[in-house]
């Protein structure tokens, strides 16, 4: 039976239809590989993207780089717009759109990494973000990771990109604002009892010492997965090492979980951190969201700004627990 | 130079970002068709559909055909779902979802159709939305067409959709706030001051005497067209006749002229009508928007709710109305 559900989280509503009694591996999606001649992000290669920004480590070959997107969709010298005013309002695309190589390997794609590879990876993101905020110009730092064409991945040696952005991401302003509200209402953070419930929950599916994985209550894709820490954990950037590790570790977990149920699948990876200007926040802190893309944001997602999924979390979560070693 | 928008209707932000100098030729995209052994939207195989709830003409062949969609979002017998509380919010998956099967020829896209046709096509949205909201049931009415596999349509043959809520879609629910505090400041509806001002800008690629298509300011795809009246209308279903065959030219001019751009584009058509409980609202009124799926919803999209747009709407506008004959 259809059922309409709300994220307590943004208040995204979702149909959850799984009428045609689809299974987890029915989304599986097939998509054709196209190489370039020469990869950009491959060792040897370095000249064929701009100049890099950071690189780990800084002697010797790299193992993570950073280099300014070649097409970015924010620039720091954007100059204002011509046109624009009240009624259309338009300014500068002021900003930083780089692109994070996260390995020197061209085939090795995330969920083959180690765990201290992917903590590299943070490492990458922290150096980064605090040059990028040393600058104070920028409202927030968006982290994402496209991976397959469908997910808008254009080439396929495995990156990821940031964004730095003038202004506060409409999602994350009503994350914030609804998190405030919960908190004036019941003292608690909601992302803290979010992640005590569904450490108990029907839709966990993996649980660590620091973090919990789950399957979101209403998704926007079938297996949309989340991982939030277990502590109330404020500033991604002051993660401890161990709990870095830990976080790999989980993250590890959940691609290979997906990867098992469908080979290659295409998927967007979102940090959701913190906004930079209120690291403290007590009602608010970072997590994860993983976003496979398999069905097609249509008429409906248009026109609604609402979901439908054709497969229910509990049951994604159960096969996926099935699938746990 | 990337700009930062925001559409004066939703508040969505897109980052406008020509950088890499596509043409709007450049965004084509093909898709491998794939066709079912027995169309169940071809005349003689109606028993392949659930039985229908409307028919015009309603006796001899029919022209036009509604039926209950095989694969419901909602269902008017759906149950309270068993979980669900007050932080994980869920109730019972009820409404109505149908499928307008716009014409008895399989090949016949809707952009070859006469106005008559299309216009025939409004009758049937009409008559059956009595219908529905005769019922008394339902909070919206949300009308929209796939076109292509790419914009989520599984069937060529021509069809659109219809999904009766119980809810307020969430992007209806912000337009509506978005305008009525336009009129509040300003005493004028905000889609008669959009028209009014798109009907003589850089955006514009069509005028009829009743209606104007332009590129939208802040668009979600490249090419993303509007259709909105130049009267203030609030009540789509009470338009007289000759303005439904006016509303179906301009439609059809619209289709024809991206169809000559990017041949056999997939596309999604958005009915944004007026909320049926309040018909007649003096900040608000009905209009059409046409997204292309040429880009794919990605990390950035998911993670901000906001897009990155890699073509100017304004050079999409000149290069549309170039091929105007």
């Amino acid at each position: 039976m259809p059922e309409i559900r709300r994220d307590p989280l943004s208040g995204r509503i979702s149909l959850i239809a799984p009428e045609r009694g689809q299974r987890p591996t029915d989304f599986s999606v097939s998509e054709e590989k196209v190489e370039p001649i020469r990869c950009p992000f491959c060792p040897g290669n370095e000249e064929l993207t701009p100049p890099e920004v950071l690189r780990i480590p800084e002697e010797g070959p790299w193992r993570v780089r950073i280099v300014p997107n070649r097409y970015p969709a924010l620039s720091p010298e954007a100059a204002p717009p011509a046109g624009g005013d009240e009624f259309f309002a338009a300014e500068a695309g002021l900003g930083h759109h780089e692109v994070i190589i996260e390995t020197p390997e061209h085939q090795k794609s995330l969920e083959r990494f180690s765990p201290e590879e992917v903590r590299l990876l943070f490492e990458a993101f922290r150096k980064r973000a605090r040059g990028l905020l040393d600058q104070k110009r920028w409202a927030y730092l968006l982290f994402f990771k496209n991976r397959g064409r469908r997910a808008g991945a254009s080439l396929s040696h495995s990156h990821s990109q940031l964004l730095a952005l003038p202004f506060l991401p409409p999602l994350l302003e009503r994350e914030l604002r609804r998190a405030e509200e919960f908190y004036r209402r019941t003292r608690r953070c909601l992302l803290c009892e979010l992640a005590d419930r569904e450490a108990h929950g029907p839709r966990l599916i993996h649980l660590s010492p620091h973090f919990v994985a789950f399957q979101a209550f209403a998704p926007r894709q079938p297996l949309e997965t989340w991982i939030l820490p277990r502590f109330h954990s404020p500033n991604f950037f002051s993660l401890p090492p161990e709990m870095e590790i830990d976080l790999a570790r989980v993250l590890l977990r959940v691609l290979q979980l997906l990867e098992k149920t469908l080979p290659q699948f295409p998927y967007n990876l979102v940090f959701h951190l913190e906004p930079p200007s209120t690291p403290e926040l007590p009602y608010f802190h970072w997590h994860l969201e993983l976003i496979p893309s398999l069905t097609r944001v249509a008429g409906f997602e248009w026109g609604a700004e609402s979901y439908i999924v054709p497969l229910r979390p509990e049951e994604a979560a159960a096969f996926l627990r099935d699938q746990n070693p």
